[in-house]
């Protein structure tokens, strides 16, 4: 409770009589006071210079060379990695081994830029979910779908293009088993609070072919086949796998920018 | 480039002939398959329990009491936080002493709750940004603008309610100089990433008197006078520092609830 | 192709040699140029005054009144719109009226600034799910459940303060079911884009007796007691109901603020 | 005020005894009840169809060509529209003449992807913003900065890659000016509220080169080149018009996908 009565409209007219001229209140004819165009200018820092690949697909130089064809020297065994991966290379790229485990990164990633090309097994056998699946996992826990999605129904939330379970994709754009198919995949790891549970969930936007299938996207939760998804406990940065799920699915082309 | 040239369609209709039970390409009349309700509650880990303020304003069990009018002994000088908070305490509020500069928290926080009352001098005196200037400054760099705004016009994103210099609050409900005012506030503190630099913003929902004034919007950056606003590089959590601003501004019933 | 073959470094010399004043490859001393302070002060429009409630919880001036205590007029059947609401008015409240079925609000609503109170049915009868409920549904269709959550444990998702099967409350600061509970919301009502498709989820803020239990969490769909919510087609703005759940829960001093 | 007391803990015994099997407050041991994996599984409505660009950069299907080389068809005079677009067509791309005026797209767009490549002038003239300079405007507003940035410094969110004067790109992949450059954009318009403020602002991700430039970031009000950018009122889909700055900067390849 105020003790001090004063009479509100008089303490104001009192108030403006002995206003200085440090403050005005007379909201001035131009508002905002007009700028010069050099004090939105921002230089510093430099944005860092990095050479683009020759062509579209083609890794720029900053970016860290996952797999090219010659050898699978950034890839571990899932099942134990202190042994190599276990996937075939043939020609100018890999080959899952049905039944050898997944592969993982020797490295660990949080936010990056990841381009990867698959092809489905060049013989189609099965369908739906049966056909030429794999998938990318981000932070090991986050399923960017990889299946054999060309004139093939399956569910929309586990087709190529999906966020597994998760987020159907935009559109299908994928080529037929013989071609290959281009991811181009911004990915933005979760952040977590100091409590240890998620601040800000994953997102990612995913381009198939070029052409956009999902538009940063919120990613729900750890991947499940079974249920609903939810967030882990806190984790940092960790590797990218691969899934071996029985089929003879196809890569090449890796490469990842760190974000 | 691949090898193996097959006609898809008949390698297609042949995948169907041999497809096992395990995948079927048929979608399901019910889409998705129905669940039960339980499928879908949650039961742990158990919420905790919280006990309320007696009344709306009141603290409740689990905030840190900030200030309830006894002693200043949660605060110290800006200036030199060797020594105690040098405002003066005047029944059970605080007031600014004018000259003797900003007070802060000794304890730091990140995201929370706020409760904080406060009440324009009651004497009125000048008028825009001369009329009971002060301000809370979360994370010692985000300031919520604390002014007497009552019949007293000044620039909309510089008056009590907006983040200063930032947003403008949607709408004015102060009370007149001889009242209190309230702010009840949810703050979350910008997330920078391993490079420092910042990833989310802070955001920011404010309540004044019980009125929305702020709903979640995101503070640009640090809190300028003059210029734009911009991120300073990572910083954890830190103190909610009060500002001398050379008015004899009122503060009551503050506590918070780091979230 | 390009046909021109030049040198470049060459030509930025020469370029350099003959830029005229008007523009400069020098950065600033200081980037960006210094601003003033009015620069960053903008006035126009006033920010609207509006009269707050005497004390937390009273009804602003700019408020629709949904329920004062004194009738019904504001809402009608759920089940039948051309009837009146069939709940009963006892002392300063209303009481649901079991069998009756849901009452909604006549006008329409986006998004808003709403406040409700509560109270358990006086007599505890039953357990979990079975006590006190009811359900505050914004839109028609996304709900903040209303259930006696004092001392009776149920599923995290589903007590008072959840948005039901969604999100579950950051604390339960519920009183026991002799006393009123608050709701203090900011609902913002979920967009959606030409294809009838949501672009942004609904979004909501709730404090329950001045607690925050729900912080700006996005509206992952369409309420459901039973499997996965989703965002129905586009819709607009839309009645709020309250449940009939079979329990005498008690509403007192509803009113709301369209944003 | 409640008038009837009872004893809270005894009544909920009572309650506890009188309970029907209809709900239960017992914790399931698995929480929540295990689903089937077909319970997550959305099959309708099925996943559009795109057949994608024969190589990366190609346009799919559903592109809307707006630049292929031939003509200029799908562009009118900024200045006025019931003029063609007075660029000139030289081989395989458009080259801006200077003096006469920005083009404009016939068609107006609002959330987009957008391919378009750009080459700076074959001759190097001028420094900083004089080189090469032009831009892309979505919904006939903000601006994607399109410069010479090949070795030629000048302010950071002025540069190529840049939303002008508002975001800074993360790196400079620019190719030398006698290559050409690509952009990939995804540019999800803003959204306005009924009252005509904006609710969501535009958010915008480039791809410079197939290198990202820009994150999803947050447009932050129509570009201006003097003073801050904010909202202007609600507005709906508008045209993509191509800047003439008085440089002769190159443009060919122009796709968009309307999403």
């Amino acid at each position: 409770m105020k003790k001090i009565k004063i009479l509100l409209s008089a303490a104001l007219m009192a108030a403006a009589a002995q206003v200085s001229a440090q403050y005005s209140s007379t909201p001035p004819e131009v508002s905002p006071m007009p700028m010069k165009p050099e004090m939105t200018e921002i230089w510093e820092p430099e944005v860092p210079v990095v050479t683009p690949g020759k062509k579209l697909g083609d890794a720029p130089s900053d970016a860290i060379i996952l797999f090219d064809g010659s050898n699978l020297d950034q890839w571990v065994s899932s099942k134990d990695p202190s042994q190599p991966a276990p996937w075939t290379i043939v020609g100018d790229h890999m080959e899952v081994k049905p039944g050898s485990g997944d592969i993982k990164t020797k490295m660990k990633f949080g936010d990056c830029q990841l381009h990867l090309e698959f092809s489905a097994p060049d013989k189609v056998e099965s369908v739906s979910q049966g056909r030429g699946n794999s998938g990318v996992f981000f932070q090991d826990r986050y399923e960017l779908q990889v299946l054999d999605s060309y004139q093939n129904r399956t569910y929309r939330n586990g087709q190529a293009g999906s966020i597994y379970k998760d987020h159907a994709p935009l559109v299908n754009p994928m080529r037929d088993p013989l071609s290959w198919n281009v991811y181009d995949v911004v990915y933005t790891a979760p952040r977590f609070g100091t409590d240890g549970q998620v601040d800000y969930p994953a997102r990612i936007t995913v381009f198939l072919n070029g052409v956009l299938v999902q538009n940063n996207v919120s990613i729900t939760g750890i991947t499940e086949y079974i249920g609903l998804h939810m967030y882990p406990p806190a984790h940092g940065d960790d590797v990218i796998h691969l899934q071996d799920h029985g089929n003879k699915t196809q890569f090449r082309n890796i490469w990842i920018r760190p974000l």
